[in-house]
């Protein structure tokens, strides 16, 4: 068998985080027996895994979900009349019910309706049909499919190509290597704040067509792990260019309620393609992607997002439809999607304490960005752009050659060697840029900024001490 | 891009359910608007989701579930002291504490390790090693990805080809061909109780050799949608054919829980390769797939299953590991399967109730098997098979040769054309055997038999009836 797998599965580069998890399980476990080292316990913020790095979840969707799954508790005055109220109005549009059944879709119909006005007041009135919305088991899972449809193997100079960004999220170039597609990379403009430019899609455009066929071009805003968030005029930038190269847009924009810069807003896809009318606004195929895994709800485990489908040719559709309907979202991440999509409002009774958790939330995540961009610029060798939007921040290291070779001596990737050493002499456990793809010769770390206040003044605190006698050591 | 889709998402067909949903869906308008109508509601048993059905949930894993997602339920004397008890364990296994976090693999460590114990007592001790089991999202995804590893796509004689019996799962075809395999059909014997013989899996291996490389056998026990249960010996069968073909072992083990012939039991691929002995028991290569969604539990909607690797060479496992890792099963499937696999036991608060339950299913199920099988066999132009296992009664229909003229005459499969019929005169929503593939000139409707009592007989009064008519119109 071993030798008969599939070769787009063959492709697929295992992650290097997984070299640097086997080895953070076994320090955890040294750790439980005692054996001593210079941190008591380790720093992990790897994901963009807010739960997992100590944030609470919303307490209104814990109760409306409890409510759904376990209705006796529609009638225990523990709970907010309103948290009762929109659990009851859930399960009627459920079959049988019960969130034990399967949906059709888009989904639970509410839900897609709540997406869908979500979607219009977040577009200042640019409207979005229901029928455009499918719920889907978390927005990588629609992503995946999407390209499944979109992308033909066979042959190389025959296979379907898709420009995607570097550094970009390992797990969409996973997804596109597995449906049997190409990946083209495009570089984003580090020194620029991570801003992408129009000369380069250009370049790698070109420099695609001797090796593939270019169907789509993949973007990340606000980006992952860039951080940074594209402005108007970037975003018509991209949408003239895949119209004029009639590129179908792919816009993952799940991180669009996590943005830390007063002089930015989150602007969608869809709304600048609406807003620039036609040919544009009634040409350009776009599939734009959001989740309830992240930004301030940040339910990773429940596993839902969804896409909104513009300007798809109805035959496509139709088969879109088809690959969907294979797979329901799971329903307790629809209840979470519903309430990211329609949160409690003034003058129900939980609207209060959700204001206050989700403002309280945004100011934490915002002090952490203050404090990250603050320490890691007052490093030697250590240059982070401004972290505007998403989880992560993305800082550039300056490694010395000697670290360098020491790396290649032991066979790793110049970044990969720095976590481990970060991971075993600090207890910091972090991923390296090349996991993400990077401009030759540039060398990163990757870490969610969403954690407690204290775990990210740790963080930065034994990497400050870590970074200073990496420095000193290989200078 | 309507021409430029990809053809292995284009090859796949849409389903007859598609067209008969959409009439149900407007007959159920019709009825809320008051028109006349011979019937008040429309009965739909067209898929295995039992609390769509009306069948209520069972109570233990809706309050485990509810005490795992809002924690404050801990503290809860409206809860039994094992519910809370369970969730803080399980709890305490997730990632910062809580349901909203990603999980790795092989998924919560508990449930792991709980499904493995589970799968030792079913198998009477054949040992199960945690490291071999994977939760994932829905059993249906697991096949998914196992088949994208062992499919190769490419030119028709070089691919991949796997045995999938006929009648089938349609999801699961669905999927292989999505992948870029090729589906071959073994035919199961409906006049011997839809047994599986060695004959036809050689026919039908014969055949595929023209036409595709066969690299696997999908075998669905107890049957979807035929409902039998495979013995001992036709399993020993089954397994000493896949040794001699090198065929990789695909079983759909999914209702393994709901067996209703006191003359059969359910066994496991897994435990009768293990008491062959070698040379079986230690090279035939076998994925056993179990889920959340099915049998007694029956939550179709938190969308988790698992599946057991047996005998998989460690450089495919890893294929296999980096694929799954791409996504988490989510975590409240993952509860559901805790529990499944681990229900309370004696001594514990929730475990006489627990057991009334699913007794009390169990039985419910037993008499609407015995009603259906009355019932279908004493009406005009129906047989029905004994309904051995599964949710699902297949009988056949033997059409008068007017009513298959005037299907085609409409375009339509016959028994398309009588479950819209059906449909459309009695308000019995059931699905038509074409979309499960059946032996040529042979009719079919499936329907579910996991329903409330007085549900399923009123599905037998409105069929009977309706029976009799369309024989009379039709002769």
């Amino acid at each position: 068998m071993a030798k008969e797998i599939s070769p787009s599965v063959r492709c697929i580069k295992p992650l290097q985080y997984t070299a640097l998890a086997v080895r953070a399980k076994q320090i955890t476990q040294e750790l439980a027996q005692g054996v001593q080292k210079p941190y008591s316990e380790l720093i992990q913020l790897i994901w963009g895994d807010p739960q997992n790095a100590g944030i609470q979840p919303l307490t209104f969707v814990r109760q409306v979900l409890a409510a759904c799954l376990y209705p006796q508790l529609l009638n225990n005055d523990g709970l907010p009349a309103d948290v009762r109220q929109r659990a009851q109005g859930l399960l009627e549009e459920c079959k049988g019910g019960s969130l034990g059944s399967y949906t059709d879709l888009p989904g639970i119909p509410q839900v897609a309706r709540q997406i869908s006005e979500f979607i219009t007041r977040r577009d200042e009135g640019v409207p979005s049909d229901p029928r455009n919305i499918l719920i889907s088991p978390g927005s990588q899972w629609a992503l995946q499919n999407i390209l499944s449809l979109l992308v033909h193997g066979g042959e190389r100079a025959g296979r379907s190509g898709v420009l995607t960004p570097v550094p970009g999220h390992c797990t969409s170039i996973m997804s596109l290597v597995s449906v049997g597609g190409v990946s083209v990379p495009y570089q984003l403009s580090e020194e620029q704040g991570w801003q992408l430019r129009l000369e380069e899609l250009n370049r790698a455009l070109d420099a695609a067509k001797q090796v593939c066929r270019p169907v789509a071009l993949y973007i990340i805003n606000p980006g992952n792990p860039s951080g940074h968030v594209q402005s108007r005029e970037s975003i018509q930038d991209v949408i003239r260019f895949a119209s004029e190269n009639r590129l179908f847009l792919l816009a993952d924009e799940v991180y669009q309620d996590t943005i830390y810069t007063e002089s930015k807003r989150f602007l969608s896809y869809k709304r600048v393609l609406a807003e620039m009318g036609p040919p544009f606004s009634d040409t350009v195929e776009l599939a734009s992607f959001h989740s309830a895994s992240k930004g301030l709800l940040g339910e990773c485990g429940f596993r839902a997002g969804y896409v909104e489908l513009v300007n798809i040719d109805p035959a496509v559709k139709k088969h879109i439809y088809t690959i969907f309907s294979k797979d329901n979202a799971p329903t307790p991440g629809q209840i979470a999607l519903s309430v990211m999509a329609s949160p409690p409002v003034t003058g129900e009774a939980s609207y209060d304490f959700y204001r206050e958790e989700t403002q309280q939330l945004h100011s934490l995540i915002k002090e952490n960005v203050r404090r990250v961009h603050e320490v890691l610029n007052s490093l030697p060798g250590v240059c982070s752009q401004p972290v505007e939007g998403g989880a992560f921040a993305f800082p550039r290291l300056y490694l010395p050659p000697k670290a360098i070779d020491k790396a290649k001596e032991l066979g790793l990737e110049p970044d990969t060697f720095y976590c481990l050493r970060l991971l075993e002499t600090a207890g910091v456990f972090v991923s390296p840029g090349c996991e993400y793809e990077q401009k030759d010769g540039t060398y990163h770390i990757r870490f969610c900024i969403m954690a407690k206040r204290d775990t990210v003044e740790d963080l930065l605190t034994r990497l400050a001490t870590f970074q200073t006698q990496f420095m000193n050591k290989f200078s």
